[in-house]
């Protein structure tokens, strides 16, 4: 403001020759930039916490998927690994991701500090407070955590879970976020991941599928004949209100990743994303309920709760673009996705206990090579290098990480304590100690 | 701030002769209509959101309220719900109520796709983002048909039932909401209906009735000589935190009902709304648990929830005009009568597994019925006509498409499968497997 | 809006000789007066709901920390409480805080209204919907109630924790409440509790210990010799679930605390108070987990869902102020306060169920005595004095309503009704009628 009064006393007399030599129809319809400033920081903020409260949604869909001897272990996991992301994002990650890294590879390592002076001196070309991106960044970075926490469930111990988290959300996300939103190498090539099918979700249903490989299958899971034993999840209530957080939450993810409302066009854009968010997940629930009910001869909760996830990640990588119907088709494969994979996994003895690999990272893969089917600005060519250049450091990065936590401190408990549960084992409690357990002996 | 006093202290003598001279409705201190336009959208996102939030609050109380062996399925009902009712609100629903209804009774029949060219060419006139009304308007038939799947519950078949909502969703809400919202012919009468306790609320309500009568009661709910046998909900929790979840969607429901943000008198109506809106379930509340305690001698937690509920769809036809003592009022009003018709509706042997009916079609009729005390332009005749006339137009289409669907591909499950729980039965799994069934037999 | 343009093609030419003419401070990058206004209202409203919202957090935390026995009563204490609470900020809270305090101790009685007329005439001064302020102020009273709820739950009887409710929200918390934000004694002082550490949490904390005292312990909790028998929580996840939610609701809470969302320097302060909200609930987190595994050997999950919750409450009075690291410790400080305080009141035979006390009270003092470590507007004594002076009325006030309601009604619950649970005794239902009791005899 001090800057405004300042320039008006200068050059109010300069500026009348110019607006009466132009046509001064010159947006004076438009919103000033301290409104856009004003603007763009509260759709951070309200997306923001929108992008938090999933961290609640993975919390209550895990803890409904696992069985009861381990739900305590993994509420205290989500709640935990919320924490420490978002601590590692100030100490490391936001400066790795974003500092300077200018067409390269990474940032710097340097810790994250507020810096608003500009416009608290009256210049609002920032655009939006420096506080609110990194309170919706940060929010993010919990989110490729939460993934991991899913798949690896029921046989990790806590904190060798907690040592990975620390490295990726300080270092792997941060990294091949760089690449691209960043402002890095992939984004120079015009790779498209609008809100991160593959930066924040297959990311991390990476490092859940070298973390399942690495941990093994829990006890009892698959038989020596390849024999499947289903293990089912012990409060489905939860697992569905986890999915509606979840689904709530994609708001806020995919809507303020337009970063600014100042503009009708952005109020357009984040309005388009709204609906095209939704319809994927209509597509991906429907798809998943018919095809179980097709397949099975029953229709599965589980898979049906998997499938609308499965079209949110499905659509998160351009959910700007397509028309409805597309968002509809572009989830609805991503439901069918959920359905054929999760089998194939357990064809393959990796044991994803709440089916985050297949929700995550099949369906991130697959939302980020179908961008260009709706967005002329993109290649499928560029997108394959992207998710390949993506998965190939996130799968080496995070299988040495886990091989080296395993060498070390170990990353998987006990067969007794697995027996036993974990909450008992590791917390000395357990999630529901005055209900029966008819399954305790699984 | 202090700026701009200072300006007009000075200059406003300087400039009464300009605004003399010329066109004086200078507006300079109103918002741009392209800051209203943003904001306008933005209310409609927010707003949305918690309505959306509304279907896990669904989902929650109906999981709370009904027994083990059936929630399971009462969670994938409130999701696939959600999902086919969006998707027909596309394909169908939007248009019929909103395109060219003119006064007359119903839109026309096409698909929906957002239109923001003009906003996009620089004249915001429109308001705002077309998807973003879209989107506020679709989740507000997801409540139409959540209230039925309460009513309905235990006893239903799973895709039947997904059947009713498809033709809910996609014509008959549409059709009754033509003809108020959509510019019919009831609304150039003068019905008054703010957010829909009739159009949404009531419509969901003669849904559930109809429902109710057609399928029957559960299994062991009354017997030969009319005693009620009471079935206790299963998680009280759960139904607690999905009134807390719909207590909050409502301020959504109601607030974003205002359809503009874009005045400072839209955010004083807004503002008003939310208070009368909380204030009214506030009475609600209290009346049902004082009520209960008087009648019963105990407290009856399910009663005071739809009491809650009862509130909120009580003041849901008028939020903007009463105070905040008729607020108060009217939805302690709506508590009573929550109360009184439950045990009414069981002695009818109408079975209404959550008492949908009694908090959303009684007090859906009592709120709309009540507006004219509190609302000088419009009157109990034409209120009573839009009761009147949409409650025949659902009953009759509503019992139509029940019977259709109980002809071709029946609507009840067998007896076995009651017994042994939907989840079991229709789905293959339980929601709580390693629980204790202490009431499985019932 | 066409308005503005005509005027502007018409009589650009006319105002730039006024512009020359006067002082042209005309601020036309500022925010209009009626833009400010929206925004500021809409920040109370977005809020407000999210403040709402801790409600449903509350009654979850709590719900899973009492036995499963006593769930739907203290499901039914926090729905009621929170419409209590809020009735009564109507009826007397509002103006006892607020209306004409003016530097003394005590606002006027009567019975709050919506004024808007100087807006709705045109003159946006006022900053905001007297009714989005009404509701954000209204919010809190819940909060301060909700904090009691879990201290004295178990034993309590229904009914007269409601009567203290009443007291608590319409007189004691309003009269400390005018001291500092109705502009009282202490805020002409100097005193500084952004959003309430002491004048929220604290109250309540001090009315939950009064409370505990003067009910005593539950039965079986310590015995003879001074040991302390654990009684667990019956349903963890729904406790993780209430923290989530609680953590949602602070941004809210903090962050409206702000009062205007009218310029960029609003909007920079808010941003910072949410990360900064966030990053306080990350060091409780993190600390209460590290410590109990520590000093038990076992990371207790109860422990750091209220160290988490101990974050938030510390950071309350100052989260405007601190850097982030500031507030990671103040933060981390609060989750050892809670470590440390919760068996200190075991050792001191005070029962506290959900850990209230420690939380809320503890480090409520905490939070608010740092704050001049990071804010040199403010001093220690008048810190000091502030706690001092609210603690001793706040002590003396609600054991005097707590005795007075023992001596009359009573406040206890019968032995018998506390073995047999009060969800049977006093709402004649169970929770989780379903589900088999393996601690029922606790």
């Amino acid at each position: 403001m001090t800057v405004w009064k300042k320039f008006s006393k200068i050059s109010w007399i300069a500026l009348l020759g110019l607006i009466v030599a132009i046509e001064p129809a010159l947006a004076e319809d438009a919103p000033t930039t301290e409104v856009q400033y004003i603007l763009n920081t509260f759709l951070f903020l309200v997306c923001g916490f929108l992008v938090m409260f999933m961290a609640a949604g993975f919390a209550m869909l895990e803890s409904g998927l696992v069985r009861s001897k381990n739900t305590a272990t993994i509420c205290l996991k989500n709640i935990v690994l919320y924490a420490v992301s978002g601590f590692m994002f100030y100490l490391v990650g936001y400066n790795l991701l974003y500092a300077g890294v200018d067409g390269g590879f990474i940032g710097s390592f340097s810790i994250w500090g507020p810096d608003d002076a500009t416009a608290l001196g009256g210049d609002f070309s920032g655009g939006y407070a420096s506080s609110s991106d990194w309170f919706f960044q940060m929010v993010f970075v919990a989110t490729a955590a939460s993934v991991v926490s899913g798949t690896v469930a029921e046989r990790i111990k806590f904190w060798p879970f907690l040592g990975f988290v620390v490295v990726l959300s300080g270092f792997i996300y941060p990294v091949i976020a760089a690449w691209q939103w960043g402002g890095g190498w992939l984004s120079e090539m015009g790779f498209a991941d609008f809100a991160g099918s593959t930066l924040v979700h297959s990311t991390g249903g990476w490092c859940a599928l070298t973390g399942a490989i690495i941990l093994g299958a829990r006890k009892g899971k698959y038989d020596a004949e390849g024999r499947v034993a289903p293990i089912p999840g012990s409060n489905l209530p939860l697992a569905t209100l986890g999915t509606f957080i979840l689904w709530l939450g994609w708001f806020g993810f995919n809507g303020g990743s337009q970063l600014a409302l100042g503009t009708a066009a952005d109020a357009i854009a984040i309005s388009n994303i709204f609906i095209n968010t939704n319809m994927s997940a209509v597509g991906g629930t429907i798809a998943a309920a018919i095809l179980t009910q097709v397949i099975y001869k029953k229709v599965d909760l589980s898979m049906t709760l998997n499938g609308a996830i499965g079209g949110l990640v499905s659509i998160t990588a351009g959910p700007d673009t397509p028309t409805l119907a597309s968002a509809f088709l572009i989830g609805a494969v991503g439901g069918v996705i959920v359905v054929f994979v999760v089998p194939l996994l357990d064809k393959l003895k990796i044991d994803d206990v709440v089916g985050a690999i297949s929700a995550h990272l099949a369906c991130g893969i697959w939302g980020t090579m179908i961008v260009p089917a709706t967005n002329a600005d993109t290649s499928f060519v560029t997108q394959a290098i992207g998710v390949l250049s993506i998965g190939a450091f996130v799968i080496v990065a995070s299988a040495i990480v886990w091989t080296v936590l395993k060498a070390t401190v170990g990353i998987r408990c006990s067969a007794e304590d697995e027996e036993l549960g974990l909450d008992r084992a590791e917390l000395g409690m357990e999630a529901y100690p005055e209900f029966g357990r008819g399954s305790q002996t699984m």
